[in-house]
C-alpha cells in the first residue's frame, strides 16, 4: 500500500547534506506509486514535533538541481536530542501522531550519532505501538567519527577543504618567512576525533613538506613540547605551520581554548585554540606568527567539494528508497570499502544500535608515534575520500546555491508545544 | 642593444602575483633578442640586494603553467622598505652594482604602494648614477587601496572567496539558528581600507540576504551601537551575519583587536576582531555565537581566484614587457576601466609618484548612510572583479602548485650585510 515518507535532517551541517535529500527526492519521484509525497522536517525532527513540513513536489527540476549543490541544509536543522522514551514518551507518540495524520510509512533520517539513536527509539515505539514504520538513517558528519561506515558523507569535502587551503596558507608563509611571520596555526574543527585535523597532511607531498606538527585531540598536548617542536620546525624550514584541532585537551584533560580561565575583568577568555597557540609562540618563543580559525568556512565549502563524497553522497539517497522498498528498516545506511587500491565501494548497512551514540576517533596506527603528525598509511587511507573536483555552477561571481522558501504543508494535527 | 631584466615581488602575496609573473617571463622570452634573461630577486628586493636570483630560463613549459596557477610567490617576496635615499644611499648605490654586473637594463617591481616608492627611487638614483635603467611598478595588493588603477590584480580573487565563503556560513547560520547559533563573525584583512570587508556584500542577492552589517575600517567602531544593530538582525532575520574588517577603531582610534590592554597575568590579550566582537554579543546579548578569522586563506585562495583577476594579471605582465620594449619608464602600470556595463577595461599608466605612499580607502558614496552597510553602488561596481572562474588544475584531491627550488645565477659581487 503506498505511504508517504518523511524526511529531516539532524545536527551540523556539511556540504553534501542537501545532495542526500536531492538524490532521495529524485530517486522516491520515480517511485511515486510506492512513496506519493515525499514531507520533508523544517528545522530537522522539530518539522515533525511541530507539524511544520513541506512537500517535496514543490521542487522543480531547477531547485533540485541547485539543491543537490547547495552546501548547509535548505530547509533547516536541529540541535534537538529527542530523550528517552521512558523520559518523555510523549514526544515519540507525537511524531507517531503527526505520522499517521499525514500517511507516513517511512521514517528517514540524516545525522549523527545522536541522531541515529533517535532513529532507533522512533522505530522501536512504532512497534510497541503497533504502527507500521520503516526506519532509516542516513550517516552524516564532518568529524568523520560514525562507528560501522567506511567514511560519513560531508568528511570528505571538509578534508579536501582544510588540505587545500593548508597548502595555500602554507605557500604564503613560506613566501615571506625571510622577513615577516614565522609560524602560522590554522584552527580546525573535528570535536574530540582527530579526523579533519589529519586531513591536513594530505597536503604533503613530501615528507618535510607542511603542515609541520599536527595537533590532534587523541593526543595530550603539552605546551613546552610543543614550543621546543615549532622552534626545531622553524630551525629546520625557516617556519612551521601547525594545523590544530579545535578539541585538544592538556594533561589536566581542560580543552586548550579555555585553558585561561578568567580576565582580570572576571570574564572568561575568548575561545579559539589557534589564538591561544599563537599566544604562546609569541610569548615563549618570540616569533612573529599568524592565525586562522576556519570554523563554518570549512563545513560549508560545497564549492571544493570532494567529487568522490559527492557520488558517496548520491548514492545514499538513490539507496534509501530502493531499501525501504526492499523492507529494510531498523538499520543505518553506510559507505562500505571493498579495497584500498583503486578505492572501491558500495552502499551497505549496520544495526542502529551499533552507531547510536558510539565515536571513532582517529585509529592509533594512523598517529606518528612521537604524536605530532599522522603516519603514511592515515594518509593513504584518507586520499581516496578527496579525490575529485565537482565544483558548484556561478552566476553574478558566486555560487547558485538555494535555501528552501516556499509553503509548508496544511496542519492536521493540534499544536504542540516543545517541552 | 640587449639587455636582462630584474623582476621581484614585493610585501603581501596574493593568488595572482605568480600568475603576472609567469605571463612577464612568457612574453620576454619571446622578445629574447632584447631581453635575453629574466633574473628574478629571491626573497624580493633582498635578492638584487644579497645578490640571490634565479634565471627564469631554468622554467620549462611545465613549471611555467604552474606557477601561473599557484599562489602566493614561488620566488619569495619580503616586507623590506628601502630607506630615503638620503638616509641609505649605500643600499641603492649597492642596486646599480648587482645590475650592473648582470647587465641589467629593466627593472620591474610588483608590489603595494611602498614597493612603488622603491622603483621610483631606484629610477632616481639610475638617473643620478648614469646608469640607464628602465623602471616600471607594477600593482599589487589584496587590500585593493592603490590609487591610479581601477583595481589591484590580487583583489578580484580575494573579494570572489570572501563572497562565497560569507554566502556559504551565512547558509550554515540560516539552516541551524532555530535551536543553534544566532550570530556569526566572519573576520577579514583589509588593513585600513574596506574593500575586502565590502566585498561579501556581494554575496547577496536581495537586499535582507546576509551579510546583515560590515563593519568597516572607515567608519568608527561603537560597540553599543553594535549590540543593538545586532540585536536587531536576530530578531528581524532570526540571526544575523556580521563581516568585520580586521583594521575597525573605536572612537579613541584604537584598534578593536588591541582594545582590552592587558590581562591579570600583564600579557598582552589576544588579537583578533572576531573572538572581541564575539565576546560582547556573548556578555551583552547572551546570543551564542561563532567566529571565523579567514586570515591568510582569503589571500593564498588560489583554487577560487577570479577569472577577470586573472586575465588582468595576464595582461599586466604582457604589458610591462611590451612597454619596457617601446621605452617606458618611471611609471606604475594600471588597469583602467573603460566601462561599467559591459565591464570593459585596457591597461594603462600613471606616474610612480602619484601612487607611493598614498591609499585609497573605500569611496563615502559606496558607505551605506548609517556607515553599517555598502550601496547599491558599491557592489554594481566591485562585480565585475569577481566574475569568472578559473580554478587550477588538481592532481591527488589537491591544486597542482608550484614553488621554485632549483638554482640560483652565479654571483658575480662581494657579499652583502643588510643594514
Amino acid at each position: 500500500m503506498p505511504k508517504n515518507l518523511f524526511f529531516a535532517h539532524s545536527g551540523g551541517v556539511t556540504s553534501v547534506l542537501n545532495t542526500i535529500a536531492a538524490s532521495l527526492i529524485t530517486t522516491a519521484k520515480q517511485h511515486a506509486d510506492a512513496i506519493p509525497k515525499v514531507l520533508i522536517g523544517q528545522d530537522g525532527i522539530l518539522g515533525a514535533l511541530q507539524e511544520n513540513m513541506l512537500d517535496a513536489s514543490q521542487l522543480d527540476d531547477e531547485a533540485l538541481r541547485r539543491l543537490a549543490q547547495s552546501p548547509a541544509s535548505a530547509f533547516g536543522t536541529c540541535r534537538y536530542k529527542l530523550k528517552s522514551i521512558t523520559e518523555h514518551e510523549a514526544e515519540y507518540r507525537r511524531l507517531i501522531e503527526v505520522f499517521q495524520a499525514h500517511d507516513i510509512g517511512y521514517f528517514v533520517y540524516n545525522g549523527g550519532n545522536d541522531s541515529q539513536d533517535t532513529t532507533h527509539k522512533v522505530w522501536q515505539m512504532s512497534q510497541e505501538m503497533g504502527y507500521p514504520l520503516q526506519c532509516l538513517g542516513l550517516p552524516k558528519t564532518v568529524d568523520n567519527d560514525l562507528v560501522g561506515t567506511d567514511c560519513c558523507p560531508g568528511f570528505g569535502s571538509v578534508a579536501k577543504y582544510i588540505a587545500t587551503s593548508t597548502l595555500e596558507a602554507s605557500l604564503d608563509v613560506a613566501a615571506m618567512a625571510t622577513t615577516s611571520t614565522k609560524v602560522f596555526v590554522l584552527e580546525v574543527m573535528g570535536r574530540h576525533a582527530g579526523w579533519i585535523a589529519a586531513s591536513s597532511a594530505l597536503a604533503q607531498q613530501r615528507p618535510y613538506d607542511p603542515p609541520h606538527l599536527i595537533l590532534l585531540p587523541e593526543v595530550t598536548f603539552d605546551p613546552e613540547a610543543f614550543c621546543l617542536q615549532v622552534q626545531q620546525q622553524v630551525a629546520q624550514h625557516g617556519y612551521c605551520v601547525v594545523v590544530a584541532s579545535e578539541g585538544i585537551r592538556d594533561a589536566e584533560q581542560r580543552f586548550v581554548a579555555e585553558a585561561d580561565g578568567t580576565d582580570a575583568f572576571g570574564h572568561k577568555q575568548l575561545g579559539g585554540v589557534a589564538p591561544k597557540l599563537a599566544q604562546l609562540v609569541t610569548q615563549k618563543l618570540g616569533l612573529k606568527n599568524h592565525w586562522a580559525v576556519a570554523d563554518y568556512l570549512q563545513r560549508s565549502a560545497r564549492h571544493l567539494a570532494s567529487k568522490t563524497d559527492i557520488e558517496q553522497a548520491q548514492a545514499l539517497g538513490q539507496a534509501a528508497i530502493t531499501q525501504l522498498l526492499a523492507g529494510a528498516t531498523g538499520k543505518m545506511l553506510t559507505i562500505t570499502r571493498l579495497s584500498d587500491a583503486p578505492y572501491t565501494w558500495t552502499i551497505g548497512d549496520c544495526p542502529l544500535t551499533d552507531v547510536a551514540n558510539a565515536e571513532r576517533p582517529l585509529p592509533a596506527h594512523f598517529i606518528r608515534e612521537d604524536g605530532w603528525h599522522v603516519t603514511d598509511a592515515c594518509r593513504a587511507h584518507m586520499r581516496p575520500w578527496i579525490m575529485g573536483e565537482a565544483p558548484p555552477t556561478f552566476a553574478q561571481g558566486i555560487p547558485e546555491y538555494m535555501r528552501y522558501e516556499g509553503p509548508l504543508v496544511a496542519k492536521k494535527c493540534a499544536a504542540w508545544h516543545l517541552a
